[in-house]
């Protein structure tokens, strides 16, 4: 949480650069080494080959197709650098290549990083694509607070006004707080940053694991929601919801691995569309009431299953605050509004406001004048557009609106979803391959693991709008909240003008949403809100502990001066320490004289393979022993009349292994040897047949894999394999 | 297929001695070698600790306990070679070590290969641990050939009779021209070597693979009857049949794997007491019916579903077959027999056959008298002891002894399956891991494959005994087929003394079993038998090629006089002919002299860890080449900062990889490199941080499993990776 970071993401961040002090020790690090490089600097540098690659083009032209496409594919570009092209980004094993042949008829080649984009927003563009997810939510609000008031049946409906009434109050609250929020932090003012900069870590990660939580159900929410205005007028489709949902899903997927990001514009249709189609079907509603004197129709009589108790005006309050979810979206892309950025978010903010506000009230309006009831076939949207429009094509232009509306709704979710764990990433709460754009540009991991984590929970709880909206209030208010609340402090902290009346804005605001993630958490805890309730927590913790390891990696891994110890020879005074094998933190041979090798070359039989290996290690001229584990003393014997025939005079050591075993005590004599002399640097050499086909791995004991994971944990130790490929 | 191998597996023979050419070769590429090592040899033979272990004594001492158990654990035996103790078997991974604890407390300590014994057995033994499997059929056959026949109702169970006189029939000429196998291959009679040896390869693979499917349905089947008498004498078990089978090939498979093939003599007990019962039921039976006056009760009516036609008798006739697997037992085993051991085996043939007469002929005798049909619920057998003994402890006494017989039916195949394998790897025509023996000295791999095999067939079929048998005697009676007529080609070979006779009673042994062959493979193509007619063929094809590729591997492997070429240098002559990348068999670098090297480090950052593999690979003191992948020219520039700030004069080329990638522009640079020198080694060399937890993998970039699978058929291209361990 380092101040106000800049809200643009760029595909270059990959790499951490080094600090001042680093630097500093790097510099000292040069000079010992120089003292003890120069004098063997000519053997170093004088290369067999030109890096270059200039002196390759001499060679036989290599075309377009030819195998040797990778010669053209690295442009030298001044002195010792050359570029990678496209081609060099094709995939070197045939498996990779069948992958990526796939990759780029489903997502288009590759990107380059400069072809990054920031785009900037007018007002009329910004308020469809930021105000999509808001907008599409009064498509599953009202919607699911009826779902609950019918359970009281009739006298329950009859509450909707009332209730309407509420969360209109808490709508314009939130929105005039976040007003004050995107003037206070005009380079982006998401929770995250603002929770984080004002409250603390905990509080920041907090905010934005309950974002994340948002953009996962917002995605099984929407589909759940599309599909029911498809199934509602198509209903012979209703059974194959789950498919359907998981469809839309895959098709997300797709299309934000192509990259859709960079046509953003193009969402400014389907919401005016859908915005247009709302305005119709509210102003024909009340024009028909208007004819019968607003007087209101009586629901059908519905049998109520619960009493109307507070808890369940309270359940239904907390479906409702569904409606405004998406509220945060405008705060969190204040960077991407045409200069001066904050007076146009604040502008498109309030306007949003407004349009929610009146689609919310119109809607609710013509529910209770038309005695709407909840039906679980046919959604509450369905049924309105039927009484005014009967089943013509009208009728079917609001589904349609309203079905691509929630599509593209749920599409946000893989614009914030990704970009929020990049700028998690960058501040290491979140892995750091979330930090790498995929080839199109697109955070590649982060639209997977959406995908994957909401496709579960659409599916998990069968595509069924009305069992996933108890998880869904909890994660955004949560955030929000925490948004406010750091507002709060701000204000406390900086005492600019009226920050009287800022504080009360805010804090007002604060107090309105934490009462409503408390109704959710409470009222819904059992029917489901507990998942997210328990996994936040659990969340949070794990970015902690991910940031804390990074910690310990980047604490583990900084440059810092040789100690005294290490500037003399130490190989007496280390032997004379005894058997204490060198810890594992101190792998501290970063100059070459500390390196002291050992060869160890373990040879099973003395064929091509194992010869190639044994040459390979000899012709480092480094201590070699060769190793060979045999399974008894008549085989061992046979070995050594092999190797005296051989009669090189290398030293051989054989192992007996009576028990058959052969990963385990080549491990343990590796230990053996290095309990010896700790501070030895261990090359294990061993020769690895490649085969040509996968399944001949089955035909060879894979010792090469075993003993690197057997010995992974030891320190200095290297286990270097010598491949040898067998013809097909 | 090298003639008569001597028929005890070694738990030694994993490594395959050179041959005289090999070592002859090896002698010449000696010379070549010390004519180059010489030179250096001080430097490649001062070894910076003791190979022998005996040097690591003198230090602290050692406990039992201690994390120095290594060290005690490798005792001096003489000059350069020690020897592995049991200690020395313990993983030395966490993950390793715990499933190494389960594997102690399931199946035991390790066991030296030393205490491996070929147990002889007294012909009273052998009688019932290689009859048990032919004993146990007597469960099943006569109850598979009834569920057929009773198909054509009343007058179908009437066939019965005429049908038992014709498989006894084949029992005395299978029989018969057994005992003349085993005296013609005293030294193991398996079809596998007897088919081999004089039809050839193909036919012995397809007798084995024959056998092979014997062995999974013989578990299969015999699980399948057992849990059938268990739940005819307790019907409320029926509905557990799958849980229960597989609970008791579980039981197997844990028995097998403790090595419980040494307590062979164990199996005598159940035999006999199987016997007895057969014996019992037999003859209370008959006197029972003689009281009676032998007057036969007409079976129940039952309503036909089939017309008893030929088809029908073909299908009851190859059902009633299986009543003779288990037959080939003694044949596998005449080195088992105390000398001499094929008279002993052929006195033990003869005496097996007997029995198996005398029972059969009794159960369908009584099954015809007492006028019993077949029940899906309830065994013939059960149904048998019902009417001799009532409901009493008799009867229990007869149901347990069958299952009992039945399990340990079903492991003989956990004896012979592992076992043939074994043989099989022995001549290459099976995977090679299969001549392993594990700690217990059981053949582990081929236990477990069994296993999986009998259970997934087991499972598959519901554990239904009738939908089972029509896969079962197609398999058993190939190899017996194959067995025969290669002792007909045997005969005809070696014109011994009444070779003609031999002929003949191996010619019409042979033609009986082919006819059964015919008749259950096509009568019971459809019914299941499909699954081996084209299982086995497949199978066979795939042993083929298994043989094919190792025969490649060992030509490939063979050390070979070192060809003129590479005897003198050749780097000028490589250049000339271009850029044609050394082939993937030209890997000819036995030499030390013929390894040029070339070390690429690959730096992601200037930290410790890359420091390390720097320093590892300067200190190889061979040409060094730094390469960086940067993902954009500003990020190239401030490494190159960074660099410079290092100072150290080596050589660095930077890479811009404006797509992102990481292993594919890495795999083409160092594939362009190679192009320009095919016959350099490129050692690529990368560091690798190793985290403490598992789950913080997935916090890094595994750019080396990723490179090494990228590069793997890439010649002369060897990865090596530094580890640089974290903290915890």
């Amino acid at each position: 949480m380092s101040g106000h970071e800049p809200d643009t993401p760029t595909p270059a961040e990959i790499i951490p650069p080094l600090g001042d002090q680093e630097l500093e020790a790097l510099r000292e690090v040069g000079r010992h080494w120089n003292a003890v490089v120069e004098p063997r600097v000519h053997r170093l540098r004088e290369l067999p080959v030109d890096p270059s690659l200039k002196r390759a083009s001499d060679g036989p032209r290599a075309g377009r197709f030819s195998r040797f496409t990778e010669l053209t594919s690295f442009e030298p570009e001044g002195k010792d650098e050359v570029e990678a092209t496209a081609a060099a980004t094709t995939p070197v094993s045939q498996l990779g290549r069948l992958v990526e042949a796939v990759e780029r008829v489903v997502i288009g080649p590759p990107l380059r990083s400069s072809a990054v984009v920031h785009e900037r927003m007018r007002n009329l563009v910004a308020l469809p694509v930021l105000g999509s997810d808001l907008f599409a939510s009064v498509a599953y609000g009202p919607e699911s607070m009826l779902a609950v008031l019918v359970l009281a049946g009739a006298s329950g409906l009859r509450v909707s006004l009332p209730l309407a009434g509420v969360l209109v109050l808490l709508m314009l609250a939130v929105g005039a707080s976040y007003r004050q929020t995107i003037a206070a932090y005009p380079s982006g003012a998401g929770s995250y940053i603002v929770a984080g900069d004002n409250l603390g870590e905990r509080a920041g990660v907090t905010a934005a694991v309950g974002l994340l939580a948002d953009y996962i159900l917002n995605v099984a929410v929407s589909v759940a929601t599309g599909i029911a205005a498809i199934a509602s007028a198509i209903p012979s489709l209703r059974p194959y919801t789950v498919v359907l949902g998981l469809g839309m899903i895959a098709l997300l997927l797709a299309g934000n691995l192509r990259g859709v990001r960079e046509a953003g514009h193009l969402f400014a249709a389907p919401t005016y569309v859908f915005l247009f189609a709302m305005g119709l079907l509210i102003c024909v509603g009340l024009e028909q009431q208007a004819g019968r004197g607003f007087a209101a129709t009586p629901p059908p009589p519905i049998k109520p299953v619960e009493g109307l108790t507070v808890l369940l005006v309270l359940r239904a309050f907390a479906s409702g605050s569904t409606s405004m979810t998406g509220i945060e979206a405008v705060a969190n892309a204040v960077p991407a509004f045409k200069p001066p950025e904050w007076k146009n978010a604040r502008t498109t903010m309030t306007w949003m406001i407004g349009i929610l506000v009146a689609i919310f009230v119109g809607l609710m309006l013509l529910i209770h004048l038309d005695g709407i009831a909840w039906n679980p076939n046919q959604t509450v949207l369905s049924q309105l557009a039927h009484r005014s429009f009967g089943n013509g094509v009208t009728y079917g232009f609001i589904q349609a609106a309203t079905a691509a509306m929630l599509l593209f709704a749920a599409n946000t979710s893989y614009n914030g979803f990704p970009r929020l764990l990049f700028f998690m990433a960058r501040s290491e709460h979140a892995p750091r391959p979330f930090l790498q754009m995929g080839d199109r540009l697109a955070f590649s991991n982060g639209i997977v693991v959406l995908t994957i984590a909401a496709a579960a929970i659409f599916a998990g709880f069968n595509g069924n709008l009305q069992a996933l909206i108890p998880l869904f209030a909890v994660g955004v208010f949560v955030a929000v909240t925490l948004s406010q609340a750091g507002m709060v402090v701000h204000w406390w902290r900086n005492h600019g003008p009226h920050w009287h009346r800022a504080i009360a804005i805010n804090g007002f605001g604060a107090t309105l949403t934490a009462i409503v993630v408390t109704v959710a958490a409470v009222t819904k805890f059992t029917a489901g809100a507990w998942v997210v309730v328990l996994g936040i927590p659990l969340l949070v913790w794990l970015c902690l502990r991910v940031r804390a390891h990074y910690r310990v990696v980047h604490e583990a891994l900084a440059v810092q001066p040789l100690p005294d110890t290490l500037t003399q020879p130490r190989g007496a005074a280390a032997k004379q320490a005894g058997y204490v094998p060198t810890p594992a933190t101190g792998e501290r041979q970063e100059s070459p004289e500390h390196v002291q090798h050992l060869m160890l070359v373990a040879v099973e039989r003395l064929d091509l393979a194992n010869l190639r290996a044994l040459a390979y290690a000899a012709s480092l001229e480094q201590p070699l022993l060769a190793l060979h584990l045999s399974p008894s003393d008549e085989e061992a014997e046979r070995f050594r009349k092999e190797w005296d025939t051989w009669a090189v005079p290398l030293r051989l050591e054989i192992v007996v292994s009576p028990y058959r075993a052969l990963v385990a005590p080549l491990a343990h004599y590796v230990d053996a040897l290095q309990a010896q002399r700790p501070e030895l640097t261990l090359t294990v050499i061993l020769a690895e047949l490649v085969v040509h086909h996968p399944w001949h791995r089955l035909l060879h004991s894979q010792v090469a894999p075993r003993l690197r994971l057997a010995l992974r944990t030891r320190p200095n130790i290297v286990i270097t394999t010598i491949p040898f490929h067998l013809p097909a």
